[in-house]
């Protein structure tokens, strides 16, 4: 905890000011600027310059949090209060260079790096999700290699792109190269679409990575699904990463490579709520490319995924 | 029946007026005041300043009707022709004061009385979920306590915000204070996202209301979700209010509260015709807002969800 | 095969041309006119003149192939590689007359016909409904009566509108009255909705279909559903009709009839996978209209849709 | 005047009804069933199926309707109060047959004859710009050869397309032919784009059209252009005809086959205020197609023109 | 100046932080919190309870903040450098209960009141058109009677609506009751639309406007317009009112009562510079209504149009 | 000519396949494969890894040509039908790598020297401005120094961003450093909005760019204007660059750094027009995103601007 003596401050009042003013901070959070410290940290990445087809992702932080204006402070499913646990804040954005992957890859990791400090939590909402390389080093540098919980309609293992080894759709395989992610314990959920080769699937398996397809959601009941899911993460520390993608284009249209046939909104958070008791240890949000949503809807999914995420690492975290 | 005689006057013969032309009725139906007299009103409150988020569901009712100019006589689920059972017609908008919360609130009902008569049932077209109070008031004079069955993604039963007894989150707890619902036979139906606390579950059960929460559909086969729904109602008097935040944002984007892991429309619809057999009294269809809605898809599928309600009263009403 | 010696020309190389450049063909396969022969043809039929409300299709068959570009050529579900077992190509548009609607059939008959020769097979995506008709008598050319499984959700079984025998309401009713389905064996998948009568659903199984209704889905298992479909379809020579108002409107928004309570995309490519190993002869895809859909979600799940079913016939083919 | 003796009924009184609540008749105006009789009647006539790109203006009457909800009853710039100083009311919609052109036409000209009647004026909101020959034949029959006004970004004296006489593209021509206008005193105003040939203009000229073109409005003052018009019409009887494509685009994104670099609203509501005193004798404005408009500028900027036209028709008729 | 020793503040630097990212404060200015002291403060007053037509201005400031990402710090056409002349900061949003008018008044006086303290100037977005009545009273303390200069196409100086004497339509007149403007130098821009009566206007005058009607903008040069509103404005304190659908809907869609035959967002700027060297005092920006703007057009007119005030006020106080 | 003997291949014929039909290369042309040899190529290179604010211009070749459809042969106010004085053709995409932006303005420069041969000029469809340099090197590699008449809201003289001196804010500034422009012949036009300091248009006049501003066609005639243009490029060659953003966000929505009070398209094609009879020997038109457009209108806009390019190159190449 921050303090045992001061409660944490949570976000502004909404009987004094409406959710549609003030202050657009994630479900209007004090800055972490404006609290003495914090245990756990939302901060914005904004930068798509790895994408492949839509860009737009550099203006998914901003989105995110607009749409978590109407979050209140009680998650029922999880019986969690996630803003009074622990002092939760909102550590802005991160300045990123949009013309030079590789300067931008060091400066995510070096401010990831900055922000956790010793003890603090981030959960980071992207940007596109070349990003998840240099979080997983940071995650790797507290915890050796993690248990990677890959939320995404694609498999993002792929090698190099135009000979580019670092883009939006290889942060995996590069992560289970450099030895970041515990092989035996992580996990796709939600693969779907047409994929480069029969090959792709055996070499995912080869990096460590475990596959829950979409179509599986389709026979399975959710619990045998969750079941999976918890038997491979076991008890290892999970980061658990989420392209928005990995929900049906109707549930987020904005995004930057949408394929057909995926999950609910709905399915995708009773899966994250089936983690609770799991050692959740961080988790990012990528690839929301606000020009393409519609009335919030990408942007209000992605920020109840997001709050579902706190509220699990906060039951976690007592 | 509104007569033994003539056969009601139906819609208009899309073979001579195609479906995008000619009146802007609900359905197309004839006006009241181009009938004898009516079983049963369809008619609009455009009235949003109860809103406390995204405002525009003063134009809901003209867009509910755009929505319904496709529907057909015959409905094959409920078997039931529900132009042809009795008169139905709409019955135009209110004209209420979008200044003055108070007056608006006594218009409605006043309104409403005066629509009902002594035999009308009513389908009200919102307008923001604040209507409820009166509406509930005016079937209380003629059922007495009714058993409400609210299908929402909130529960609407907090106290006041801003100091304001009577806004779009407080309808079913006033008309509890007020003793308009039957507190042993209520129920809401599709709850879901964060609470302001652990005690508003408590609370809305003592006001009355049991809960079936969104995320029962993902566990819960659909019959058995109706089982619960019927077993709670009933043979009392069921009046059913369906906010169409009810359904996920993917379905229905033009809403003003729009939270994520919400019902399918064919959840709902199944629902509702899952009702058949019980007394229904009445209902309404509130906070469709069309400013963000896409295509016209959440103003059809409150124009499905009215005519479903139209065809289980007319299937009460035989 | 094309030939058993050179390997089919497949998509644009992505590794060289990024997916959002390039050529507009279907998944930016290689023209026609740019290869030797075809064993499979994808092409459009840009033509609305016969749809009753919304209109606009006339411009899916370019906005289908927008939506196919992130297409990639190996199909996991069905284990195979669609273009590589014989040669894709795209057949480009039929310049079909908008203002007449019989000239417009025989001009769509006779494309068709010339496209297919004596052994191609043809996906055509439309276009409005009033085009598998014509797209039928060629099929029947070559294969008889043929099984229609038709997905939708509406009967398209209607006798005339405003006294136009041929529109997109009717093409089944046409078709079974002149032959060219086989009576036994076809069926359709999806209907919702009001309908205009009683009588609707018993003249539609007298021409032909048996009907599997979109609530069916929210009960029966999805293998119970493929399983009611592959024993109605039987050995016979099947063709696949696709409307894609089949989906719910929040997957697909942009089309000129949408109906609430429809499939998901998941549902849809999960029904068309449970149909391998039939005898598949030619499929349509029809009723995209771009003007109403929103960050191409429409168009996504209408070129997965196509994709499927070049994946079922290249295993047909095989 | 409709009589001596009792003023006419105005639009729905905005201090007991919202604009935004209420019918839907242009300008919220009474039904033409709903009074004895009226001196101007605004009608529809939804109608597309003579277009040639983007479809759609079959939802033009109800779109338009729609965007004149904020219409006020006095006219500043041409010191008249249009609904005071004889009865207007709405005539609702033309009921046309989509699927048979020429059927079309003559309903369309039947159903024009039978409300202009002996003394009625009307102005027609399409529709496609088809529609103005069957309207153009009925005023010949009250005027002989009236001086038709037309704007449009295009000349609409094409000859045939697809071998179709009767389309949007060519209804002066047909109207030249059947020697319906006055060859003497006829314009285009706002004519841009790319044509066929150099002999368009040559040919447009000669079937009775003097041409001022959109981009003599960035050299000569608005009023050198009115006195042009004004010039070129004379005291004949005047006919307007307003493609709402000669705004530009960014005006009017709501039509099917737009041209940069065309007027702004405010100058084509100049050139009207600049026609009064002549001798209007009917109008129309067409292609308004709503599922290209955003936020209803289109239709507001159709429904400000409309508005004009009755100003102009009501001083005249005084 | 706030201090002769410290340069001011300047926004964020977008070389360090790109501008979609980072803090969402006006033109990514400072907080009042996080400077000693401001000159000048940008703030928001998100209300919208008076609207008489489509609200949603609630959602203005946030709005315009969004659109003001792109200003840069040197204004070449008024030859200043608005943020260094003197400490600008953003004093965030008013916390207005959405419930109650008079309420709502009440507290936008007073907040407006404490900003301003003894020397503050401020300008102000909202929110609808109501705000400027509280904004004008507190003007009166400092100044006594303004000069009012208000750019709208609508007089705002109706009397009550719906019985309620303070809305977005009545401000002026109230202001003008209570003696806050100065009648003798007050002056509306860009008035245009039909109007209620022929008195209306006659009324405004005795109210203290004279007015220059957006038809005017099409025949007289931009100096001359120019030339009236400084003769009228005189050598005296003025205040500047701008409602954004001064603007044509073209340039400003997202408005709630938009009316064709506008401003172009050029024509608005220059006259805004044209002020320069008058005795500018405060001002507003107001009726942005996000939900109905495409591509952010409208609020990055309004950031625009705040940004040229602002740089008149950063020359006045020189 | 490309040969005495001949004619060019046109566009496809609208009348065997309508325009919403058929290929989708710029107004329909033949692509350059398809042709022996073309004089003048309209190409496409999709890349936008060089934007600071909204990226998406990688979809713009695309948006253009479907922008293009409605084009016709004939070009009225240049007398001109530029498809028939020499060969036009549309060249296709450049596949560029959009990781690493060095790599790109190299594959981008290499590709544009292919595509000219010895003797063919070239219209580039963007993609961000970055692309502007190495055209500009081709440029110069045959014709020397160029006269560059640049069309932008923005300087594009800038230095550096984020360090990286190939963006699409600097290319202006490399291309003068490089010797590329012919620095006494050179202008820009449309300029507007804040600059970062009062030395910006300095240091753009010591590059060689004399101004025109955005806001002195609010007061010049528009043949003053051009006046200016043609006395500063004089008898030089030209190279015509045309950031779509010296439109106003009215015009173009569909662009990244969007800017009030700018150009219509009217004015803009104007300037172009009266450019004929100068030495153009090569164009760009950059800048355009559609994920921002509405209705195609700024895609429309787009392609007739290019359109009046060709017509200039066509009369110039006679």
């Amino acid at each position: 905890m921050t303090s045992p003596h001061t409660p944490p401050v949570g976000p502004a009042d909404a009987t004094r000011v409406p959710r549609y003013a003030g202050d657009s901070t994630f479900a209007r959070l004090p800055r972490l600027t404006d609290v003495p410290d914090a245990d756990v940290l939302i901060w914005g990445v904004p930068f798509d310059s790895g994408v492949s087809y839509r860009p737009g992702a550099r203006f998914g932080p901003a989105h995110v949090r607009q749409g978590s204006r109407l979050l209140r402070p009680y998650h029922p499913a999880l019986d969690v209060e996630p803003f009074a646990v622990g002092q939760v804040a909102d550590a802005g954005d991160a300045g990123v260079n949009p013309f030079d992957l590789d300067a931008a890859i060091t400066a995510i990791e070096d401010a990831a790096r900055t922000l956790s400090g010793t003890r603090r939590r981030l959960i980071t909402i992207g940007g596109d999700h070349t990003i998840a390389l240099p979080l997983l080093r940071v995650q790797h540098e507290r915890h050796g290699p993690v248990a990677v919980l890959h939320f995404d309609a694609h498999l993002d293992t792929w090698d190099t792109y135009f000979g580019a080894p670092y883009t939006h759709g290889t942060p995996f395989r590069r992560a289970s190269e450099e030895g970041l992610i515990d092989a035996a314990h992580s996990a796709h959920v939600g693969l779907r679409g047409p994929l480069y080769s029969r090959l792709d699937l055996d070499e995912s398996e080869r990096l460590g990575f475990t596959a829950v397809h979409a179509r599986d959601f389709a026979r399975q009941p959710i619990d045998d699904v969750i079941g999976r899911v918890r038997a491979r993460l076991g008890d290892r520390p999970v980061y658990v990463s989420i392209d928005i993608d990995v929900l049906d284009p109707a549930y987020a249209p904005g995004t930057g490579t949408p394929e057909a046939g995926g999950l609910s909104s709905r399915e995708l958070l009773e899966v994250l709520r089936g983690l609770d008791g799991l050692h959740l240890v961080g988790a990012d949000v990528v690839e929301v490319a606000p020009a393409y949503d519609h009335a919030e809807i990408t942007g209000i999914a992605a920020a109840h995924v997001t709050y579902d995420l706190l509220a699990l690492l906060q039951r976690t975290g007592r």
